[in-house]
């Protein structure tokens, strides 16, 4: 059993990691903070976690006392508290931005802000990276967008045979988090489909820093905001290498191969799609498609929750590999469909 | 062909003002005025109108020069401005709350602040008032629950025939306006339904002063938020007073007879029943039902697009009338279904 | 640890029971039958549910082997098999209205079939018949906007209070079933809000039997579908009886000592009103609202998720009480919002 | 003023064609078929259009006498009957794929049935084809998702810049027709994305032939369905030919000059980017975005309701070409935002 924190926990990030927890046999909340609902009941803040006695405080890193800690903070707020975490002998898991790049420069370019912390993160997708996981005590859990798109291509960069990927990603609203704005009020965007940040999304490098780790392929990334609550479908239009001579098969063949025994992906064959609802609420990345077109273009598709395997269900499962538990601890149920 | 001035322009009620009266042969707009967007072109804000010279001005209501000006300002704003527009000599159509009401006190009650201006408008319903509306030189266009209940009560309580009317009514978030709030957060409403001010909504009292006018008839209102982007489907569940032993028939034949020769009131009968999608973008109200079941309960329902009948088609239907147009001109367009 | 048979497993109820019934630590399927996909594995039906080895069985009742019986079967078809499966010595929960009604009479009237099974099952609502549940061979699992209309009104009609209680329910598109209809495609109902059956569901006579069972309390119901996957919300527009002068404060104390230690009953206070993404893929029933206006009308709300506590929730509930189970187990996980 | 006859009116595209042409100034709608509806009036099937005389008649093609005939029919139904129609002396607007390819080799291919018909339509996009339109007597109206694709392409294909282009489209339901589908029961598809036919839409080929005809540039296209009413988004994920150095302004200014003077093509510039609810119920098309990003991709969006731009409000606009109106003859009305 392990004692958890949650800090910035009145987000959905936040709602979805006591939804996860609490039902996991291993851990037990033990705090939870936010400044802005200090002293308020968590079922004030999100009404479907009732019956448990979690208040919100208000407390400095340097008080808190558990095994793990989770920030559920901003980017750039991340970064100012999880040194004084680490230094409570504490493992976190970040859910921002913040540690994920191994090059600060890029970092820097894209959230425009300095960063101002010496520590690494290891990147939390645990389909390439568990032997890391296992051993850091600051996990940079991955972006939403990130992981769903990285999960569609990973099998054929590192297999080299990928030269271009172009990613255009729908994404449910809860992706733009719990404050709202224009572009999440309902009538904007009910009955709508709206593309955003066409050429200049700032998980694009993201996904370029992990797909680009294995082989030169060219990262393209477009999202789109559909009237949908949970969940992001990738459409990897995918380009091969002059000369790979391969067949939707073998690419079936190789997504089998590289995701063998990983709890949490799905393959699809026989003509099933990958689709949001099967994957509603679950920590499972659902995966298919493998057709190639007359013109040789290869689509691969991914649907993912973005708040669970796209968030708060990964953190969960890094922090499963980062205590030695099972991996599918507290994350073992079925998406919900409808 | 009246010139026209739209005050307060930026929100749902302004963008379909203009959608409506550029397509209409008497009319032309002269002036659309905003604070906040002052000096942007109309289709920044209105992204659906393209074509048109209209910007946003930020006019003094003394510097509009306009037959018909209409305020599409919140509740407390309109107040101050209408008395220096009537000065102009403009005909004055309000959209807001401020001069709906006969008693100011119950304004003061229901809105919380005080009221400010002596002058008196002419409740907007012309089913109800067509005669007075020909006559006035300030409009008070109804609220949009309001217009959805009381076109489902008005020829029971004018027969004196009903003891309590509940209203039941089920709203699409573009009631709710243009400024985004956690209750039109998409993910917050989308999948769900959100009842709100279940006992206080502040269009209860209107519905009330309308529908008493003409017998004792108890009124009840509830509101609730569907995932709907247009429309109020109001179900009012109505008792009779005692001894009124009527039919279903008899019931349908008093609505026909009541609403006979009214252009924009469609009465459902042969079992349909209204629903949204018939009314959506005209400004047209079903009315339908008329079913009695076996404790007596009489139960008529009514469908209405909140910003077509319930606020600018209806505001522009007055103008017709209160310049002695054909009373559809500019609104002899058809609902979209699907 | 029991075995697990469900016949017509194809639905969403079907769906919903596998989806629930793999976590449950003291349950096991061991079959689930379909006569349309017989031969097929589950997730090519149920696109969620992946990694066992169930495949649609179609097998005839006798040569069912299993401790429980859910029967996910239409009307009509489950009592044609359910004395063949209480032959096999099974305990059955079956969730069609076949054997809901104590008067074979108000069936055959409102089913429009007659009811050819002389077994009686016991109504399989936790909250007012769980001595009942516990001795039972053959439950009746009750209707979906039985369940929350019910739950909304019970304290109150066991209390002697209400005079009158009209059901205004907004229900989600997936109680319709799995079948696609005109009124379940999605640009019929999307966007929409659709009444139906307005004075005559067959749920009414089920929640007349249970409410009535306590007072003479009226009863009327009326459905809307709305553009919502899942969920009941009801909002139960109730008056009291003659001489009732009891505050709001006094109904919700009603109201907590009635569902005092109820397992999935949330009683919600403080201004907080029960909404469909609180309950959403769980179990739990909120109650909530209380407040009562000056005509008299006190309104209570109630939000469940159809299939779950409408339905297959409610049905794993009652299996943990026949079979002397926690009653939470296998249901004690929290709504899913947003 | 002319006379219309809509063969098949009873799917979405009748509807609409009967919404546009009951305000058209040129146009009597004498007869509307139906076989299934014979004997019913419209609304009863078009729950919107109320007030009219119209009621579906079963005629045959002989039988009709009109000036113009639209054949809403389904593909291989619209050859049986269009020659007969033309005998009459009508001219023929055909929505159907029937008429739409120059070569019958690709229909009988991706239609998998034999073509039957001599007559050669004209294909009718009037941005590429308007002098053709003007003298057919068999206007072959384009599919929907060819209609969002071509329009977003053709500029560049026209200059020869373009090398490939991948379009990623996103739909609404209604473009899947009245008649309830797995796909299209709302439980299905509601928060939810579903890609289909993802490298074998038959629309596919219609895109080829038209982009086509002007450079050898490679088209994709996959159609992914999302839970809108109506409209298609397209995001074409273009490609240059080699050495085309050329800016986002360069494309911009190709884009302007090759669709000036357009009456329904809006170019969206300064950081606009196209979006259904913008053209929702309008035949305007948006065409949006010019951005490169770093890997040398272009992309261009575009945005149009797939019943009226896509379908019926093209056909009107093809009339009205076909007939020497004004262009924008009953179709100069704005989309319907929100």
């Amino acid at each position: 059993m392990v004692s958890i924190a949650i800090v910035g926990g009145s987000g959905y990030t936040g709602g979805e990691l006591i939804r996860i927890l609490s039902a996991h046999p291993e851990a037990e909340i033990v705090d939870i903070t936010s400044r802005q609902f200090e002293g308020t009941p968590v079922h004030k803040v999100h009404p479907h976690i009732r019956g448990t006695d979690l208040v919100f405080r208000n407390k400095k890193p340097s008080e808190l006392d558990a095994d793990i800690i989770f920030t559920a903070t901003p980017h750039g707020a991340s970064m100012k508290i999880v040194p004084d975490l680490i230094e409570t002998g504490a493992k976190v898991i970040d859910l921002s931005g913040d540690y994920r790049f191994n090059d600060i420069d890029v970092y820097e370019k894209w959230y425009g802000i300095e960063h101002t912390s010496d520590l690494k993160g290891v990147f939390g997708l645990p389909e390439i990276h568990r032997e890391e996981i296992k051993k850091t005590t600051l996990l940079a859990n991955p972006g939403c967008f990130v992981t769903g798109a990285i999960l569609s291509g990973y099998p054929l960069s590192k297999a080299k045979l990928a030269e271009r990927m172009i990613f255009d990603s729908k994404t449910g609203v809860s992706g733009a988090g719990v404050n709202p704005t224009t572009s999440t009020h309902y009538p904007n965007i009910g009955d709508n489909v709206n593309p955003y940040k066409v050429t200049s999304h700032r998980h694009m490098p993201e996904i370029q820093q992990e797909l680009g780790a294995f082989s030169d392929v060219k990262i393209s990334f477009t999202p789109h905001l559909v009237p949908v609550i949970r969940g992001i479908l990738t459409t990897n239009h995918c380009f091969l290498v002059d000369g790979a001579d391969i067949t939707s098969e073998e690419v079936l063949d190789i997504y089998k191969e590289t995701y063998k025994g990983e709890p949490f992906i799905q393959i699809l064959e026989d003509g099933e799609i990958p689709r949001l609802s099967s994957v509603r609420g679950s920590n499972y990345a659902q995966i298919g498609c493998f057709e190639i077109d007359e013109t040789g273009r290869l689509v691969i598709i991914s649907a993912i929750d973005n708040l669970v395997k796209g968030a708060s269900g990964q953190a969960v499962h890094n922090m499963n590999i980062m205590c030695g538990f099972d991996e599918k601890t507290g994350l073992d149920f079925f998406g919900m469909h409808p």
